[in-house]
């Protein structure tokens, strides 16, 4: 079995955290990640600066990524605009990102799930004449904060639309992490009647604890794409304080149990998370983090 | 499906915690639980008071517990000594406990396993005379701090031995929360070739973040008896700082999306740790906790 880890800590992680990190703190973080085996990074997001203050520094941050042809850096778009920004940069994918919920589209990106779809196969059309690839994303596949429970058969409709816009993989965000693991293989079960195993991935949040076992479900059930921020970075703006992004390391640690070979040093894993969590002043989520310190510590005073 | 919640926190987690609280508190807390539907209460444990200076008010504390014919309440006996303790006051139910490594059981009750059976025999015996259940605990049973992976057939001969002694029940405990899915399927896909799965419960920890997904397996493979602690209260006394027991707030968000009906009410729950938590002086690890918290505190700012 093969996972592909997606890191999106330096996008989703820090899109949701207060402190806003220097763009020489950003290079240094990637630098770390790729030497602890990381090997897709997620580092940005090409939307209005004013939108989201944390990563308003894309093209310099892009500019000044380690090279390193191993290594996939994506960014996300929200519509050409973005994209010709990220063009000539460095980065090497793209992605577009819409939700499952019609209230969630409005709110965050201000059009209807429909309008939403014409602005989405431009950026893909425009991609793929340069010829990169597009990931999709799709959020609050698993629930939304305004409408709660999502429609599968919207969701399985927006991953079509996506496929035939020629994405070539989907995303599916447990945004606000309500997702339990039978409520995972509901939706999953469904969806893989539909499409490939290999076009799907998850994103799991950990608001409610749950981030770890969804993963496994999803993993058992054929999805070996899964996102994952390292040491837990981000929050849920809907429940501040909360968890946010699934922590990579907790997933390494499970995959590794089953297993399952990553090339991923988990020990410098953890050590790049308390170096972003110094910089940004508190103490990171992962449970694997925590108990690699604790274990640290013991062993300091024995 | 029916899962029974056995809710370890005043035992197993406050016997974790640096602070000690006072007895008086100690019951306000067992009520609350109770309000909040909590049946079955692990609530402490009558070791020498030297040992466990956090648990050495139990006769007090089991005197002054709510009766409430509903609930069952447990109190762990390493021996007849203690035994002889505990049988005069109202705990409805016992508990043994040893270690399914030979290094770890030396260190915890400085016995090696053999020596151990006859000492469980004898309190299981004396239980029995009056006419009280004992359940039995294994722990490092996914792994030791010292022996590192431990033999699943180690572990089921114990269990064997248990059974045969008279228990009606062996929780399988991660007592250093180093499982994983991969490792729990193994375990108990061969203890389940020997047992009925009624008549094991699952012990998880939450040192690696793998607790509920471990968890949920282990309901997947048909175990109906689960341990956790409020808030997920506690720590790990090989990795200070790292998460303790289980979550019950996790495991019920779990079992609520899996459609089980447990009698728990989350947000009574919630306010129980939040309440516990203000004594200790502490954050409690449970994600559904800081989520509730988290939901409450965006409320409020609306």
């Amino acid at each position: 079995m093969k996972v592909k880890i997606v890191e999106v800590g330096l996008r989703d992680g820090l899109q949701n955290e207060r402190t806003i990190l220097s763009t020489a703190y950003k290079q240094q973080i990637a630098g770390k990640l790729i030497r602890a085996g990381i090997r897709h990074l997620e580092v940005t997001s090409f939307v209005h600066p004013r939108w989201i203050p944390q990563l308003a520094d894309a093209e310099q941050l892009v500019s000044q990524l380690p090279v390193n042809t191993a290594v996939t850096y994506r960014a996300l778009v929200p519509n050409c605009k973005g994209l010709e920004r990220a063009l000539p940069t460095p980065v090497n994918e793209f992605a577009v990102f819409m939700s499952a919920s019609e209230t969630h589209n409005l709110k965050n990106i201000n059009k209807s799930i429909n309008e939403t779809f014409p602005v989405l196969a431009d950026v893909v059309n425009l991609a793929q004449q340069h010829g990169k690839k597009v990931r999709g994303y799709v959020s609050t596949v698993f629930g939304c904060p305004y409408e709660g429970k999502v429609s599968v058969s919207r969701v399985s409709m927006i991953c079509e639309k996506l496929f035939e816009m020629g994405v070539y993989e989907v995303s599916l965000g447990d945004t606000i992490g309500v997702a339990t693991p039978a409520g995972v293989k509901e939706v999953l079960g469904d969806l893989l009647t539909q499409f490939p195993a290999e076009r799907l991935a998850g994103h799991f949040h950990d608001t409610r604890g749950t981030g770890l076992a969804n993963a496994f479900v999803a993993l058992e059930m054929g999805i070996s794409t899964l996102d994952s921020s390292f040491g837990g970075l981000g929050g849920c703006p809907y429940a501040p304080g909360a968890a946010g992004n699934l922590a990579t390391e907790d997933l390494i640690y499970l995959l590794h149990g089953m297993g399952v070979e990553t090339g991923i040093d988990l020990d410098a894993l953890c050590e790049t998370s308390l170096f972003a969590g110094k910089l940004l002043g508190k103490k990171l989520p992962s449970k694997v983090l925590q108990s690699y310190v604790g274990v640290k510590e013991r062993k300091r005073k024995e």
